[in-house]
């Protein structure tokens, strides 16, 4: 029933993209023409990459693309960009994860803005995935750093059972250039076929995620899946022209495309 | 007029001291002695010391200590504790200001705290201290943080220009273990007697900045200085003693210790 | 029939501890008491530990006390002192191994001072001495170094392995304060009784590692181990206290304490 | 007398240019393409850019090229890029450039090579320059480092006189696109003129320096200049394209183009 309603309404959906990752004099992605297509900007906060003048920078870039602004808070790792596992403690997770939150809500309050959303970066994000204690950790940072933030987490995962268990919004996230498992989760990076490589291919599975909630995975039977943002990769020229061109069929197929914080408010 | 009413109302100060200076591993000072007798702290968020977990300690303590808590940035220089002069643009200046603001308070909220006040470190407080475009970065950053934040400057100095023409609170900060040169600047520390040893001597000082608005300067003149909050050292155990010296004689002299908050309000 | 003719040897054995892990303002340790009893000191090199003003002020003390300077190589993680698990690839351990070397070894050098040994630092020590990769990076850094520098790896564990496969000099070490499975590893310490608090278990325990080769494991079966080097822990007052009442012991029951590069060179 | 003997002989002169200043995920710079028309690198160290494993592959392209290697110290300053003034002291100073050479060092050893110079990076230089006791504090650590390496420092510079004094080689360098002042000081970049964009005018400049041992001075004067290195800039791909067109250019008019040893040495 409640299926016939939602096929009944517009399909929507959030694009999100890791942006503000320069830092000092290093240059890295193109957040001007990211912006062009995401509505969702996951903000480095200085641990992973980004530094305040980077942010100050970006959010002001937000601002006038209109993007929504979210922290992205990563390991105190800069050489290795947040990508390497590090054992950090619950603890010490929900102080670095509330401390970054802090220092770009005071960057976004300047420039007129509120945060809308919470999403861990990298090694973060994929220890917290299946680790529920760290996911926690995330997601308790979330809620004590008051103003409803959004915990963006993998749809599947233990950020669910966290947002649940600790109360805070939920924005599952999907990959479009990722093979799923048929348990929902990931196909690890290190498997033949983990990530998909043609624009066109990612954009049909995004559009069944998007429209009927599936997802072809692994062994060729489709999982459910229904996600409320879709990660875009835009490091790179090839990447950007790529999350693009999956816009593009999107709006072509009728998905409204729209920040995460009205995506999940539609859904009710 | 005025004067002659103030004289009429009890003697009222602040008492600030540097806390939350630990960082990983390392303790520096102790945090809980010295908030036994300040009534403001100021914490250093992870520039020149401290860290996430070190910085969601302090604030604990603070809170569980009834201290008022404010932030400290420093310049980006761990290993030499913010000690160091460096050539920070007055833009740097502005965003890394905000950024430190920012991850305090959202660590101060997560604990049901307001922060009071934004007070530099070390060679930031003394670089904007004669550098007026350092001074309106400071103070621009503690503007747009929000919140009506209390901007802490050395009396007579840049701060005080610099909190008037971007509009935000100030409390004026005297040293009690400092001597002053007839300009009401501080004299710098590669004088002899520009540090004083004997907390009597120093604690008289106080009171006479205090009570009757006065110092004596180097050469043996007063001159005018009426200070709303006192730094007290903390960093050794003979700091503290000293320190906690300085207010049992404020105390016995009828002066009243409260927040800078209060002690601006106060005065009107 | 070697047998015997050890017996016959006097026992010898290194002391070794961590050393020069202090950084900018921040002290830790008690460098100069330490030195009085170990014979090797591990100087920390800027990445988990140290900066250079602290290399250099601990590799003087150490030409004073007459103390034999190893590097301590670890992770690049300063807020966690080094000792959360991080996830570096083999080639990024080579190249900061090789780094950390070099860096101590110019500072040693200015002061007349050929370096003796390398044994990596906390969570680095314990991934490499289970990860053969790791444990062969560093122990090619250690070779391609150059000037027949030690490697210093927990008995029984890849670090053996490692130093005979890229052909380097190793001295085995056992740790005083902790007890051992039967298989030869360490107990985890998350195991009650992992830690031996008693210096005088401690010492016995060692003195007959030492002059018979055993040691009794979790169980209560002896297993052979015979050490080249004892890790002795100098980061508070109390161990201080314990490490010097051992060497204590092994002086009384006459074991010669000397610097690993002696131990290995009289074992041929 | 000297002077005719040397114009008979053939012009020569060394080319360098800062490398291996990538960081992590960051990449700066094209170092294949400068390292085809510089002779001498010079190779950051991880205080102001540069990682260990940045650092390793620059080494083995340098091996690969051909290109001498040195070392290129800076303020620990990373997001800075090394490029603000700080207020260390000679004793830090000295303590972090033995610590980068020394780090660089192990590298090149363990790649076969041995380290040509050392030339400090931005502010560091530029403070070095007119701050003998700064200058004598990298010299110092030159010195102390042993092997003989050269310390690269602006001609007419604090430099000369520190290299002087310690008793290092010395490689006097000069500014293919920058204005001098009568003094034989460089026109400070805020001033107009400061900066000569036009690579012709800029390898005719150079040119006259290498040939004639002058240059003509803001005022219209010629004063002496005679440098060893010439410092080429290679973060843009418009300064690699001017870099290759001085390269082409000196080597048109006959000036032999060598590492800096080299042209220390031929000069006697």
């Amino acid at each position: 029933m409640k299926r016939e309603v939602e096929s009944c309404m517009k399909a929507l959906v959030d694009l999100n993209s890791d942006l503000g990752e320069s830092f000092g004099a290093y240059t890295l992605g193109n957040d001007g023409e990211v912006m062009e297509f995401v509505t969702s900007a996951n903000v480095a906060c200085g641990f992973h990459a980004g530094d305040p003048s980077v942010m100050l920078k970006t959010v002001k870039l937000a601002v006038k693309k209109g993007v929504a602004v979210g922290v992205h808070p990563g390991h105190p790792d800069l050489v290795g960009f947040g990508r390497r596992k590090m054992n950090c403690t619950p603890e010490e997770v929900y102080a670095f994860t509330l401390y970054q939150i802090g220092s770009l809500r005071a960057i976004a309050r300047a420039n007129g803005r509120k945060l809308q959303h919470v999403k861990a970066h990298g090694a973060l994000y994929n220890q917290a995935a299946s680790d529920l204690a760290l996911a926690e950790a995330i997601a308790s940072a979330v809620k004590d750093a008051g103003e409803n933030l959004i915990l963006v987490g993998l749809a599947n995962s233990a950020f669910c059972k966290a947002a649940e268990k600790v109360g805070v919004p939920l924005a599952e996230e999907a990959f479009a250039d990722r093979e799923y498992m048929p348990d929902g989760s990931l196909m690890p990076r290190s498997r033949p076929g983990a990530v998909i490589h043609d624009p066109e291919v990612a954009a049909k599975r995004v559009l069944r995620m998007v429209k009927e909630g599936v997802v072809t995975a692994d062994g060729g039977f489709d999982i459910a899946l229904k996600p409320d943002t879709i990660c875009l990769h835009g490091d790179t020229p090839e990447a950007v022209e790529n999350a693009r061109k999956i816009r593009e069929m999107l709006e072509a197929s009728d998905v409204a495309i729209m920040p995460m914080e009205k995506v999940i408010t539609s859904r009710g």
